[in-house]
């Protein structure tokens, strides 16, 4: 059938998928490769939704977004970050997924470029291919705390740049940029005049330091595209619900390609989320304070493995390892790590050429599991 | 900000959205003018979906669709229409409009060109556009019960030709093919070696006759890619869930697409459409019976108004008159019906060059207030 598909697709590359087959070869494996949230969504939001839906909010809606949800949102931003923004500044979006794609559709002319940096979440590569335009991948190392370099990102630019993606704090890695690093990243967008499309899905997630939006930098507020989400902030990943911050122009053209897309985000999930900003302090307390403890646990055991290194996470639910000591490649040490200790996590090569060396372990099971599963990277030790 | 954007949307031109000005320009309007239901989601729907979201089913869940929701699809699409397909021919989407846009984008490649029957749904031109496509309207007309020609569509083919997209029952005539049309078209893909994207949306919405899915025309199963969804069929626009029958390996490319946009549909909705397939005959007699008496009793009413004429529908919840006998042009109609009547419909000329002199009635509104309006359309037989 080859024939019928569109020439960039036909030699597609598969994506970060989980290798179910091999789930299920071992009665006892411990999977740490999913970019899931282990905990159900806070029975408040769930039952916000079902009394929401119950009275009638089964239809489509505004396409913009429902407009209590846009105020939740104004005013949450308001709170959280002292700075205003006004309803036509913000679209709902099904999932932030949808949002990035939306945006990268919407500015990409057919061989544009997007500076990304890596180690970065794999799925931007295929959004950027979807859109028509080409991924610029600036590594970063974790020698340097996964800080870009200044003179790499000023190299990497050229007439056909539009834009670049900053996603702090960071998947795979859990880093995230300071101040100084997100200033320097906005300086060269002025310079240069590129958007900036700053994924900020793990706002909550920041265990060290005070979260810093990009637009609420200097002069940034007119470039930045921000992305976020009630997926991992809320434990709502299954209810595909996100939002974009932006200029009104380009929220006109992201409302223009949505309306072509899903139309309007589900009406249901919109009710969820604005019970869900109402409550972000104590889903905060209750659940992404477990994810700190998870990932500091590993951290720490993992700092104690002679075989790895590890640079500490500052947020989100990631560790990644790396494994130069052992003389194997990523997807080799995969392998050996399902075969010989039955623990699932994701090669670093998926994340990027700077994600090569590493391995990404996602903390979204039980302390109890990932406890067990550091007793057995441990035991490991005796092979290197 | 004119610079941001792509090219292809710095012209870009509005969809059929909702004057909300005039409809609060009165207190008396009658909206005919909303393609989404009246009807709130059945409660027993509804239920289901909240009884599975505090068990658990508020995650990612697997990106091809819940397992259970697709082995529900495939039982009752063997129910109802007599053919087997299997589960790697199953994805469900975010919505069917979203399906038609992960079609387009995999399908087409820069310049290729779409087939469509006019007057037709909207949105089919800004997927197109998106998907780097051109859109060729094949014109159809009331006199011929808008079934197409023969000989214009296949004029309408040329070498750049990929698809052609098929809706019936079709929004927004009411209109529906016969099957030896839809056998004329299928002769037509199968000969010139085209796609056909059948939009089935309105399955459950044919008055009269036996609906006749596209692919299970003998030799159509393999390049029909079946776009159906749950918003029409079961009250469930706001869930924004559907789903695409095709071959497994347009199916994979579909999915690679998704990957990029929503990753997964959303699962609550996807629980909510178990519970709908499972009474969906309870839902069509409770529901859809009535949309059928509100269309016919607006095809009468019309038939009875001398400057109107009209094509007695056969699906759908919608109407499509003619005005030609008026001497306007359907904008200045409508906006004529709207000081006078203060009744609010969509001008034809939104549904493609096709639907010129026509304006479009959806009757999702209640008996007492679409009687109410016919009332006031007739009254205006004095003007002309």
């Amino acid at each position: 059938m080859k024939e019928y598909i569109a020439k960039r697709f036909q030699h597609r590359s598969a994506g970060l998928t989980l290798d179910t087959e091999a789930l299920h070869r071992y009665n006892d494996v411990i999977d740490l490769s999913i970019g899931d949230t282990d905990f159900t969504t806070d029975r408040r939001i769930i039952d916000a939704a079902y009394h929401d839906a119950c009275n009638g909010y089964t239809h489509y809606g505004d396409p913009k977004g429902d407009p209590e949800l846009i105020e939740a949102i104004r005013q949450a931003w308001k709170e959280d970050f002292q700075q205003d923004i006004s309803a036509d500044e913000v679209l709902v979006t099904t999932s932030s997924c949808m949002g990035m794609s939306q945006t990268l559709l919407s500015i990409l002319n057919p061989g544009d470029e997007v500076i990304v940096f890596g180690p970065y979440f794999a799925d931007y590569k295929n959004q950027i291919i979807l859109a028509g335009g080409t991924l610029v991948e600036v590594e970063t190392y974790e020698e340097q705390m996964y800080r870009p370099d200044e003179a790499a990102v000023r190299k990497a630019i050229t007439p056909r740049t539009r834009a670049m993606i900053v996603n702090t704090p960071t998947n795979p890695t859990g880093a995230a940029y300071d101040r100084e690093t997100l200033q320097m990243l906005a300086n060269i967008a002025q310079e240069k005049d590129l958007l900036v499309l700053a994924d900020e899905i793990y706002t909550r997630y920041l265990y060290d330091g005070e979260f810093v939006p990009m637009r609420t930098l200097p002069g940034m507020a007119d470039r930045t595209v921000t992305l976020n989400s009630f997926s991992k902030n809320f434990m709502m990943t299954g209810w595909r619900i996100g939002y974009i911050i932006a200029h009104p122009d380009l929220i006109s053209v992201f409302k223009h390609v949505n309306d072509a897309l899903t139309y309007s985000a589900p009406a249901i999930s919109q009710r969820a989320a604005i019970k869900a900003l109402s409550i972000r302090d104590a889903i905060a307390d209750e659940y992404i304070s477990k994810y700190r403890a998870r990932v500091y646990k590993v951290a720490e055991a993992i700092e104690d493995i002679s075989y790895l290194t590890i640079f500490k996470p500052r947020g989100t639910f990631y560790a990644f390892p790396g494994i130069s000591k052992t003389g194997m490649d990523d997807k080799t040490f995969c392998n050996y790590l399902l075969e010989k200790a039955h623990i699932m996590v994701s090669p670093g090569c998926v994340f990027g050429k700077a994600g090569n060396g590493h391995f990404r372990i996602a903390c979204t099971t039980s302390e109890e599991k990932i406890t067990e599963a550091m007793e057995r990277l441990k035991k490991l030790e005796k092979d290197f």
